[in-house]
């Protein structure tokens, strides 16, 4: 008789922000008078720019003409959107990186976990602490990341590398050698954000061990700070070491849209010689339909004169609303780190409270939602997640209700 | 140091789709001036409905105010594409399916790839042969198919239906014991349907030794006939051990846009008791981040009554070019299968020519590229597929050239 994959057992709950939807739902449901302000998920809120509807509309029409229909689309992403990728993300900052390279897709949590599929499941996972839960759980359904320890919150054969106030949010090297190494800066869900040099040490660690840098740099348009690489082949040798993931969620508020990318570069070799972009071609090939040709188009457009003064406008909004939050809270007097080249803002919890003790206080006496940080680890207890993804009026109101709370 | 997937190392070549797209470009290149006509992957010619396209331009602008904005899609779908689906595929056709055992996806072949994942790598299973490659494809890379055997062009670890002139192309009850069983009906690549008794017998058969039929539904608005079911739920028990999975592809040419659903029933549970519909959301949480708002409002549109009135011209027309190629080639001595309840002909190649011999024959030729019946599996050398997926002209041109070929 047909048996389920045993690893979804060793879970210890469902998907964080899946529960916390529940949650909120909930409170929603039994206390239809509240008015509730999301600062949990890191769900953009402003509407997408004018460049990008007029390209989801033509590429509609497109679609309503024998001459201009597209059926299925190329595996790896149409090249006028590899293309433009490549001009604008890389060529435009003196990186070489190429077309057949870049691989698209819908959204970068796909890749966040599929990325997984391509490895020996005897490879040895390193991540921070705390840490996006897509990491963790992918290696863990396949069996790679052992079996989860209640008492440690961890998983037994993962190296977990804690990002705390003693260093500044940033992991050091690990003293038992990865073969896999996830990495996200700016980090979510600190905020926190890492320089060119910390990350040089970091490829350089790589290459000497032999492992692949697995780089989620969703939060890249966010960036404020000179030394602080947009991308990591930025780092001489990362084009050897490390894959890159991308997303037009929180650049462009594709977060509805659905689209994202994930560079491979021709230069990553296994021990047994495999390149990895041939690999991750053929994953995408038999496991992969390719993206819409509407959404690919309404990633084009992100990348035309107008779309890219329309996209920086959206960040600034949202950055200023990042700056907003650390000042009221600041000033209120809670120490926050994170919201500089970030859209988060990681809050010490008051009044020695856990995280969910201040989720649900703040839930209850002030109808806002956050992220506790113990969702995302052990070493995210203690804090909270905000983001500044909200209307200024939102944002200004959820400020002075935590200020009252 | 990291190593590679040591599966992919396995696979007896890249994805079959692929490769032919691959052979047909290179001759496309080498000579610029034939007129290919491409009536091999199934991939649609007719532009969107009317239907369609307005509601992506309406969704579309929906995205450009804050007022209607949609950020992060449900995991699972959005419930009015869901409860349109219900309604019309299901509830229409009296099966009490119900609205949280839908999962709405980016395209069937996504889940026919994934729904892997939920399973035991210790359970065994069986497959057509020929078949649609992703099935054996995807097990073959999570390492539940064992090995490749050049010689029998079979994997080690897996049950191998044949599907031969001899059986009317239905697979017999396997000798051998499975626990996931993958049927395609209308099939892919034969064309042939199964009456509702005949897939009554895999119900119960299925549900005698515990095993789940994951039931590939893609082709279903071809079925012309009355004792071929529409749903694998028209059979008694079925919610007790089927997967369901269907496509927008083939009924509204969704193959660009990219959108599907997968049917969990909550009654199917597994030896320890877990629900798999409960496994499967969990899947779907942590590893997908739903469906871009837009092409859902298409999908729902398909179901408007302008839309439905839509998709059955559409399918008509591809249906009467089934029939126009199925009476042309058996007019011209062809032995011709499939066709009838299915946009696919299966055809007997001529002259003892290998699948691959008649490919190159027909694309060196005279220009018409199909796709090779031994690529779907060994059950399928001597045969070779036909879309009817193109213009009236381009269907009657090329039967002219393959009759002087």
């Amino acid at each position: 008789m047909f048996e389920v994959n045993q690893n979804y057992a060793k879970l210890p709950g469902s998907y964080l922000f899946a529960n916390i939807g529940r949650k909120v739902k909930a409170f929603s449901e039994a206390n239809p008078d509240k008015k509730i302000i999301r600062l949990g998920i890191g769900d953009v809120t402003e509407p997408l720019t004018p460049a990008v509807v007029k390209a989801l509309k033509d590429a509609s029409e497109d679609m309503a003409h024998a001459a201009t229909f597209h059926g299925y689309p190329d595996y790896e992403g149409a090249y006028f959107l590899r293309h433009a990728i490549v001009e604008n993300e890389y060529k435009a900052r003196g990186l070489d990186i190429s077309e057949d390279e870049i691989f698209v897709n819908d959204g970068a949590k796909s890749d966040s976990s599929d990325l997984s599929d391509i490895f020996s499941l005897n490879n040895k996972v390193a991540v921070c602490d705390p840490v996006y839960p897509v990491y963790v759980n992918t290696n863990a359904l396949c069996g790679r990341a052992g079996d989860y320890i209640a008492a440690t919150e961890r998983w037994s054969n993962i190296i977990y590398m804690p990002c705390t106030e003693q260093n500044a949010f940033l992991p050091e090297l690990p003293t038992e050698t990865p073969d896999i190494i996830y990495l996200c800066f700016p980090n979510n869900p600190t905020g926190m954000a890492i320089t060119r040099d910390q990350l040089q040490v970091w490829v350089d660690y790589a290459r000497k061990v032999g492992a692949v840098i697995i780089y989620d740099d969703a939060y890249e348009a966010y960036i404020t700070e000179d030394n602080v690489p947009h991308s990591i082949y930025e780092c001489e040798g990362a084009q050897e070491c490390a894959i890159e993931m991308r997303s037009f969620s929180k650049n462009a508020g594709f977060t509805g849209v659905r689209l994202g990318y994930t560079v491979v570069p021709k230069a990553i070799k296994s021990a047994q010689g495999d390149s990895l972009n041939k690999i991750w071609a053929m994953h995408q090939e038999m496991k992969f339909n390719g993206v819409s040709y509407i959404i690919q188009k309404a990633g084009e457009a992100v990348y035309s004169e107008q779309g890219k003064k329309e996209t920086r406008d959206m960040v600034a909004f949202y950055q200023n609303n990042a700056k907003t939050i650390v000042n009221g809270l600041t000033e209120a007097g809670y120490t926050c780190y994170g919201g500089v080249n970030s859209p988060y803002i990681w809050l010490k919890t008051p009044n020695g409270m856990t995280s969910w003790q201040f989720f649900d206080h703040l839930l209850n006496t002030v109808n806002v939602v956050g992220t506790p940080g113990s969702g995302f680890g052990p070493s995210g207890e203690g804090f909270f997640r905000l983001t500044a993804f909200n209307s200024q009026a939102n944002i200004k109101e959820a400020l002075e209700r935590i200020k009252n709370a």
